[in-house]
C-alpha cells in the first residue's frame, strides 16, 4: 500500500506544524541532500511545452529511494481562476520499484522553493541582512518572507507588484506575522536599502523586472521567476556585475536567467559552496545572484521530509496504487477469478 | 478533483467488462492514436537504472491531453514475492496543467501490451493464423493469448517456460477459456507449426530464447521481452532473416532486440504500416518481426480508454491531488487561515 497525503491533509499538516518551522526543518533536509549531491542521479527535467504553459516531470534517485514530481507552469492560469503551478510527487523503493508515498505538492513546492532560496541566502547574503525587497507578491511571496526570517532573520520587507490586489492579499496574510512591511511605489523603489532582493514574477516572457542601475554593492539577488526557456526577469548586465550561483548548471543554462548568456558563462553550483569546495561570498561588496529554477533533488528532500514527518500521525491515508498478486506471475488470476471470461 | 481508479476498482472493472472485450476495444483506441502518430510529443522514456532493475517515466501529449506512466522493471522481483512490473498512470489537461485522472496500471499495462501486440499482428501476421507458440508463461502470457484470439482468431497455443510452476499457472488460468493448448518440451518444440511466435521472458540479460534455425518462412515473431538495454531474447541472425517493425525507432534502438544491430539497421515504424505509407507483409513467405518495447502513446491510449469507460460507473473515486485556492494567488491563505503562525 502507498501512503497518500491529499490537499486537505497537506493543509492540516502545514497549519499544525507551522510553515516557518517546516521551512526551517526543510533547510536541514535540503542541506543533507545538497551535501551528497554527487551521489544523486541528475537529469534535466522532462518538459512538454504548449502555447499555454508547460508540464514537467522531475525525477531523481539516491539509489535507495527514487522520487519524482509532476508540475505544471501556466502563467495565464490565475486570470482564469487556476493556480499557475500545481504539483504532486511520489517516492518509490529502488530495490523493488514499488511506489511508497504519494503527496500533493502545490503547497509543498511553495515551501521547498522558499526553503531552498533561504538555504542559499543563508550562505551567500551578508550575515547581518535584515531588509528584503520583493518584486512579485504572488503565490510564492509569503513563503519566501517566512523562510528568510527563519534562516536569516529578515524582519523588514519592501514589496511591489503590478497587481494591486496581489499586494493587498500579501499585506492581509502577513499582517499577523510581525514583519515591518513597506509597499514600494515601483520596482526601483523596492530595492532601496535592501540587503536581499527577491524577484518572483510569473510572466512567461523575457521580462526585465530588475535593471543594472537598481543594484547596489553587497546585495544578494534571489531570482526565482526566471525558470523556463523564454522566461527571465533580470537585465543580462546584472549577471555580469556579480557572481552567479545555480542548482544544476545543465538545467539552469536552458531555463534560468543565464539562458541570456553564452554557454560558457561562469557559474558555481551551490552544493560546492555548501561543501566548501567552491567560494561563496568573498567580500562585503560582492553581488551574489542565485539563479533559481528548482531542481528535482529539492523535491526529493521535501518528499523525504513530509514522509518522515507524517509517520505515526493522522495526516495521511493509504491507497492501493499498484496490483500485487500473491503469486507474482499470476496477474491474470486477479481478474480471471472474478470474471466469466471469453468473448 | 482527480478521478482515481485503484487496484480494487481496476480489477472489478476488468472482470466485469472482460479482458478479451477490453483488449478488442483497446485495439480501436490504439489504432486511433497510431494513425495520428505524428501529432504526438514523442520522447524516449526517462529511465533510472540500478543493479536491481529500472524505474521509468513515459510521458506524451497530443496537445489537448497530457499523459504519463510510472513503471518499474525488476526481473528479480518474482523470486522475492513482488511483481516484475508495476505501474500507475496519469492524464492531465494541457490547457491548465491540472491532473484529471490517476489509475493503477499494473493490470492495465498487461492489457495494453497484449492489445498492442495483437494490433500489430493483425496487420503483419498471415491472415489465416491459428497457432501461436509462446515462450514464457509469466504475467503477460494469458493477456497475449486472449488478445490474439480477439484480433486474429488464434485458438491453438504451444507453450513453454523454464519455470514449470508458471506453466501450471497458465494452464489453470486458461483451462476455462476454450483454447487448444499443448505444453512443448523446449523452446524449439514451441515453434513447431506456429503461425505466430511470442517471446515474453523477463531475464535482464542478453538471452537467446529463439535461434535462427527455429524460424520457418511466413512466421510472425512477436518479441515482447527484449525491452531495455542489455535485455534481449532473439538471436541477432533472426533480425536479418525478416523485416523488423518497431514502435518508435529512437527508443527501440536503445531498448529493443535491435540494440544488437548497427545504428542504421533498417526498421519500419508500425504507424506507417497502419496508415499504408510503408509496406507491411508483402508475401506469404516473409518473416515479420515486431520488436516491441512499449511506448508512451500506448499508455496514453489505454488511459483514455479507461477514463472514457468508467464515465458514469462505480469504478472510480475522486481524490484531491492538487491544491486550488479560490484566489489563485493566495496559496498561503490556505494554510495561514488555519494556523497560529510565527516561529
Amino acid at each position: 500500500m502507498t501512503r497518500f497525503v491529499d490537499v486537505r491533509n497537506m493543509i492540516r499538516w502545514t497549519a499544525a506544524r507551522g510553515p516557518e518551522r517546516i521551512m526551517a526543518d526543510l533547510i536541514d533536509y535540503l542541506e543533507d541532500d545538497f551535501r551528497r549531491w554527487p551521489s544523486f542521479d541528475k537529469t534535466p527535467r522532462v518538459a512538454s511545452h504548449t502555447p499555454f504553459g508547460v508540464i514537467e516531470l522531475m525525477p531523481t534517485s539516491d539509489h535507495e529511494t527514487y522520487g519524482f514530481k509532476y508540475v505544471n507552469g501556466h502563467p495565464s492560469n490565475p486570470a482564469r481562476g487556476y493556480q499557475t503551478v500545481t504539483a504532486f510527487g511520489v517516492l518509490a523503493d529502488v530495490h523493488n520499484g514499488y511506489p511508497t508515498f504519494l503527496t500533493e505538492m502545490t503547497v509543498l513546492t511553495a515551501l521547498r522553493t522558499a526553503a531552498t532560496s533561504a538555504m542559499v541566502a543563508k550562505k551567500l547574503a551578508q550575515p547581518d541582512s535584515r531588509v528584503m525587497g520583493m518584486i512579485g507578491t504572488g503565490s510564492q511571496s509569503e513563503f519566501q518572507a517566512l523562510a528568510f526570517r527563519a534562516a536569516l532573520g529578515i524582519d523588514t520587507l519592501r514589496v511591489w507588484d503590478t497587481d494591486r490586489a496581489a499586494i493587498d492579499k500579501f499585506l492581509r496574510n502577513m499582517a499577523p506575522l510581525g514583519f515591518d512591511i513597506t509597499v514600494a511605489s515601483s520596482a526601483a523603489d523596492v530595492v532601496e536599502g535592501a540587503d536581499v532582493i527577491t524577484t518572483c514574477t510569473a510572466d512567461k516572457t523575457n521580462a526585465t523586472v530588475l535593471t543594472a542601475d537598481m543594484i547596489t554593492p553587497g546585495v544578494h539577488i534571489n531570482a526565482i521567476g526566471g525558470d523556463c526557456p523564454g522566461k527571465t526577469e533580470l537585465d543580462a548586465e546584472i549577471l555580469r556585475m556579480g557572481d552567479v550561483f545555480v542548482e544544476f548548471a545543465p538545467q539552469t543554462r536552458i531555463e534560468g536567467e543565464i539562458q541570456q548568456m553564452p554557454a560558457d558563462f561562469p557559474v558555481t553550483e551551490f552544493w560546492q559552496v555548501l561543501n566548501n569546495t567552491a567560494p561563496g561570498r568573498t567580500s562585503a561588496g560582492q553581488i551574489t545572484i542565485f539563479d533559481s529554477v528548482g531542481f528535482a533533488i529539492e523535491d526529493f528532500s521535501a518528499l523525504r521530509y513530509v514522509r518522515d514527518s507524517i509517520e505515526g500521525s493522522e495526516y495521511f491515508e493509504t491507497i492501493d496504487l499498484v496490483a500485487n498478486p500473491d503469486d507474482p506471475k499470476d496477474l491474470f488470476g486477479l481478474v480471471g477469478a472474478l470474471s466469466p471470461l471469453g468473448s
